[in-house]
């Protein structure tokens, strides 16, 4: 088996509110795609182009919100914010908020952040449809390189009982985000029985290793991995509230 | 910046108890391994010749895992064997035991598992200490290879909210697992206050991408990544209680 390789891909200029996000990547990226490949694009410059920003002086925080920040020293026009964003608060405690959002996706600050931002007094939220941006970007790549992309859209979250934050897929468009070898044998012949892996995940993992958090890598190729092709969304990723012992 | 690549390893041969790993590894890897690269080694061969296998026809249950296995359609055994391995229940529940191990990891089953095991009735536990196992990999490489390598024992957890497995890593050695952006300044000149990347964990699961859950490849090297060497151990990775909303 061959390596598989991934590559920074820049010259993706700063990206405003309005602008056509998926040429852009087409230009940037279409010399360097490949039939097979994954782009990995950082949520940033999606939610950014997709006018995705907030101006906290236009914010009026509620009592809750106010209260909260009061005691934890926060901005509470960037607490209401990370509410409004929110459908349900999983923890609120020791100045985090561990929410759901609206896609379902459960992190700090229902994604809601104020770095790799433009301007003072400006937050950044998620794109409002993950998967619908990436499968916009793997249309205008299709037409543009003629073959079969596959789109992951990243964010970093943290996670419990383990320091440090790790991307992770919020959209994902031309691929199964999972790879699941359930039924399958191991060498011993065992019947795997837990075996679903979330590849678009690790995708994403790997793709931070060429993104940086400072060098401003918006986008990154995965080349010779063998995923799955065809329809898949990364809000297959989101466990059942049925299965999920930590609501 | 060049491309990261992720390298599958072949040519280990069936791991059993009181093997040289260490001297194992660096037979198939050292032809292939160069200055600045991280070995990930998938756990399971450091268990298998550390001896942490565990045959469950020797294993008596208590009460407590005999009448939880009842419950819910488990084999006895196999659930003594996990509280023997565990140090706290996280959760208990629904046939799931989400558990703190002794080196304080938290996931499922306090990793124990049938998988990739030779033999019926028998079952892996995680390596006593897997820094300990890193490092000794690390000291054999480096007397061999005569380079800085670092090294990563990797395992596949799952996570709340989200379906599906990925690599994380338990064992680090001869480098940082994280990667401290605090304070340092996004482009746009805001300074960055939660960026803490776990990129041992980036790393493991970037290498599971050529690892497979069914094609024995145990070992991966990542190469290209500038990583910030020095000690550092997977026990870096364990979030504070104090700080833990979850436990």
């Amino acid at each position: 088996m061959k390596g598989v390789e991934i590559l920074p891909v820049e010259g993706i200029p700063e990206v405003r509110p309005g602008d056509d996000l998926p040429a852009l990547i087409s230009r940037a990226a279409g010399d360097i795609l490949r039939a097979g490949d994954i782009l990995v694009v950082t949520h940033k410059v999606v939610s950014k182009a997709e006018g995705r920003l907030v101006d906290l002086r236009e914010v009026e925080p509620s009592a809750f919100a106010k209260r909260f920040a009061v005691e934890h020293e926060k901005d509470p026009r960037q607490v209401e914010v990370v509410l409004r964003e929110s459908r349900r608060i999983v923890r609120m405690d020791r100045g985090l908020i561990i929410s759901e959002t609206h896609h379902g996706f459960v992190c700090a600050n229902a994604g809601v952040d104020a770095s790799n931002v433009p301007g003072e007094d400006r937050v950044c939220l998620l794109p409002a449809d993950p998967d619908a941006s990436a499968a916009k970007i793997r249309e205008a790549l299709a037409s543009r390189v003629g073959e079969d992309i596959a789109v992951v859209i990243s964010d970093s979250f943290g996670r419990p009982w383990r320091e440090g934050i790790t991307n992770v897929a919020i959209g994902v468009a031309g691929m199964n985000p999972l790879a699941d070898y359930r039924g399958e044998e191991d060498p011993y012949g065992y019947q795997l029985a837990a075996s679903v892996l979330a590849v678009a995940d690790e995708i994403a993992a790997a793709a931070e290793l060429v993104m940086g958090k400072t060098s401003g890598v918006p986008l990154a190729v995965v080349r010779n991995y063998p995923y799955k092709p065809g329809p898949g969304f990364a809000q297959d990723l989101l466990m059942e509230p049925s299965r999920d012992l930590f609501r």
